[in-house]
């Protein structure tokens, strides 16, 4: 009898434990080994729901687990908390592991493992600029559940240590996670500054709508310095930082210090193993998630590329959503099925307190990028029928094709009601519709949820209108 | 020089004020006379806020009306009130209407008017079942502002005849309206109670998903009562409705009765001229919205069938959105544009208390009349992240062709956040994406919004596994 063919997954959050739970559905232990190698102590866990842990929104750290190592094990996987992979031998087919808890206590362990199915799923890490004081105690980073529990306490101290009302907090990056903690704190008492190097907070949007969120955080109490160039981090005599200073030279004081400049695809791993990298660096891969040219590794999550189908490119796209996925195609593939991931379009939606940001498609910059030529219209609308209680306004940006009138991105921000209307966007990007035959969308329509002519519409009106004078003129 | 040609159009609210205002829009008072015909006092009102107004939410009628007659004729339109038209002669290209205030007062007027283009925008009127007492006083439809003023007034009636706590009200149908409206009256403190023939409320829901939205009006506290065949309205001695009797001999007391059965096309002026109607008893017309057959005739709104793109049939789907599409699409075509409208798939939406409700595609038993093979599917999910506050549980029902996979519709219950979801299939409808597609779709993902599967994917996601059983069975 042929030994058991051995799936080892790295990274047990949502890449690697949906691939693993998948593949166990479809193959049983004898036909298949799944060993899961963790570096920390949580497996299967919503990274995305950590802001609202912070918060207070979510009491304790194990809402957000969505299946704990137990239960993994229980379901036939070998699952192995603080075990890192230290090396990838891809010719030999084999891993090597280091383990800080080895079984039965003692000294870290070291040990090669070799496989037939590899899957990386290895996420991301916050970004950290390589400047003074960045790694010392008293700055966080917020990507896994780890890292929140370590601000958690961070804050827990600050909170017994000074008073109320004196609290001081500087997020560095007014992305959509320095946006959500700079909410987070706030609302947990804190002065909160938030410093980002971009003219508008969120660069996932066109400026005139980061504009809008910039606005709305500077009415939430949330300090919001623009063009700001961080210098250093300011240590205090305990070695913790206490500061974060611009390159103006201006300082501001913090309790605690938050990374919110995004993430980088964790792929060290991979690149000394010689695995092809993207230009945004993360690994390639082919349509079923195969690491491009490896046969036998897979890569999903964090710390893979995506193909954009808007763009046309691969492009890095750190989502809880497409992890998610990856991981279950990878499954269904290694465990005998068949799946594929067609790519993105680049839907992201954010609550900032009671304002819903979402965006899909290109930017304008990233539209001129690839040499297309747009037009683009801003429409004000409201949530629901403008008679009916509650109703709130909403700015809906679309920019189009000129000649094709195709698609190409909408930006939306406002209040109740507005963030996950981008799904049509989003669906009709796919589609490669026009903007003129989205004007025909059969969209439902009653007065608590909107006007009669809902606000995508109105946007592809005036995007159709736009398209048509651009080509008289 | 030539005279100047004359836009007549009958019916002055969605469709017909669209329709002239866009054409205005194109052309000047002398490149095109625009003459609106309007039977009520009423002009470009929301017809689907009547219930709101009726529960209070919009407090004055004004809030309903978007633009007046006066606004109207300040932009160039010859708008006449309690105008009537009675007969429409084609081939001499002339309306002959019935003017009850005349300009300068006296006696109804009747004229012949000419025309060189026309557009039918007549509206529907509820359906009203031939039964004894039926048209008697205290019998109330809900389409026009007019009928609302007039049920208001009954109410206004009732609630200072009977005492507080003891007024009853009898709804008679559970489709969109019915269920509205017995929710606004609930919440004017009347007891009600909805009658409806068929086994659960919203035939526009299959039964299994209709069940949800009886169990939930019960839940508010409406006497739902199904399977109920209403008989004959009863009359006290004043002549005015006082209890609706089924076909079992039960009578439910009313102090006031509203008619939720639905509406029909108004064409008798139509019919009577021998334009032609579809099998639901609206005008058809073609894509241009020119009633078929007729170069000089327009017609759109509630008094026209629609193509339904999934059923490849024409229908009669009588909403707001529609009719102002159909209004622009007219405007600018006789204005001398181009514009063409394509059909819809059937989505609606509504909301009684905090339910909401959501349909767009084929029912099951309209997918098997049309002779489709399908499977379908029905998935529990949440609004929210599950850890996040306010997390409510919603229902997707979605159906799928046997063997392509093509998505034939989707069928939403559910609480915040529910209802809107349905857009999402209402573009792939449109698009013809498979199920299998739309596993694949990019949708905003964040904890505020909906877990990282979004419920419209989990459902797609089991369709597909049920079209790939199919076709292995």
């Amino acid at each position: 009898m042929p030994a058991t063919p051995r799936m080892l997954v790295i990274g047990a959050n949502a890449t690697g434990m949906s691939a693993a739970s998948h593949a166990r559905r479809l193959r049983t232990p004898e036909e298949l080994e799944i060993v899961v190698l963790e570096r920390g102590d949580f497996t299967s866990y919503s990274s995305c729901g950590i802001p609202y842990w912070i918060a207070g929104d979510v009491e304790d750290v194990d809402d957000l687990v969505v299946r704990t190592p137990r239960q993994h094990r229980e379901r036939g996987l070998d699952v192995r908390l603080r075990t890192e992979a230290t090396a990838l031998d891809a010719e030999s087919r084999r891993v090597r592991l280091r383990s800080t808890v080895p079984a039965g206590g003692g000294a870290p362990r070291e040990e090669w493992l070799g496989y037939d199915h590899l899957v990386l799923a290895t996420g991301a890490r916050p970004l950290r600029p390589p400047l003074p004081g960045i790694d010392a105690p008293g700055v966080h980073g917020v990507q896994t559940l780890d890292e929140g529990r370590a601000l958690l306490r961070a804050l827990e101290r600050a909170e017994s240590e000074v008073p109320s009302g004196r609290r001081r907090a500087v997020v560095i990056g007014a992305g959509y996670i320095g946006v959500e903690m700079a909410e987070a704190l706030i609302r947990r008492g804190y002065d909160v500054t938030v410093l980002d190097q971009a003219g508008e907070p969120m660069t996932t949007l066109d400026p005139d709508m980061g504009r809008l969120v910039h606005e709305a955080m500077e009415g939430m109490g949330i300090a919001t310095v623009t063009g700001a160039r961080v210098a250093s981090v300011r240590l205090g005599d305990d070695g913790r930082a206490r500061a974060v200073e611009t390159g103006d030279g201006t300082a501001y004081p913090a309790d605690v210090v938050v990374l919110g400049l995004g993430v980088r695809p964790e792929t060290t791993l991979a690149e000394e193993a010689g695995l092809p990298l993207g230009d945004e660096g993360g690994l390639l891969t082919d349509l079923a998630q195969r690491v491009r040219g490896h046969h036998d590794i897979w890569a999903g999550g964090d710390c893979v590329e995506v193909l954009d189908l808007v763009a046309g490119r691969t492009r890095h796209a750190a989502l809880g959503t497409h992890a998610n996925k990856h991981g279950q195609i990878i499954g269904a593939n290694i465990g005998g099925g068949y799946a594929t991931f067609p790519g993105v379009v680049g839907t992201a939606v954010s609550k900032v307190c009671d304002l819903e940001i979402a965006r899909t498609g290109l930017l304008e910059a990233q539209a001129a990028d690839l040499g297309l030529r747009y037009v683009t219209v801003t429409v004000e609308a409201t949530s629901r029928a403008g008679y009916f209680p509650g109703a709130a306004p909403m700015r809906v940006k679309m920019t189009a094709e000129r000649g094709t009138g195709r698609l190409l991105g909408v930006q939306i921000v406002g209040r109740e009601g507005a963030g996950k209307r981008v799904d049509v966007a989003a669906v009709a990007l796919t589609a490669g519709l026009t903007v003129e035959q989205m004007t025909a969308l059969d969209l439902g329509y009653a007065p608590p949820f909107g006007p009669v002519w809902d606000p995508v519409l109105v946007a592809a009106r005036k995007a159709a209108r736009a398209v048509r004078a651009a080509a008289d003129g």
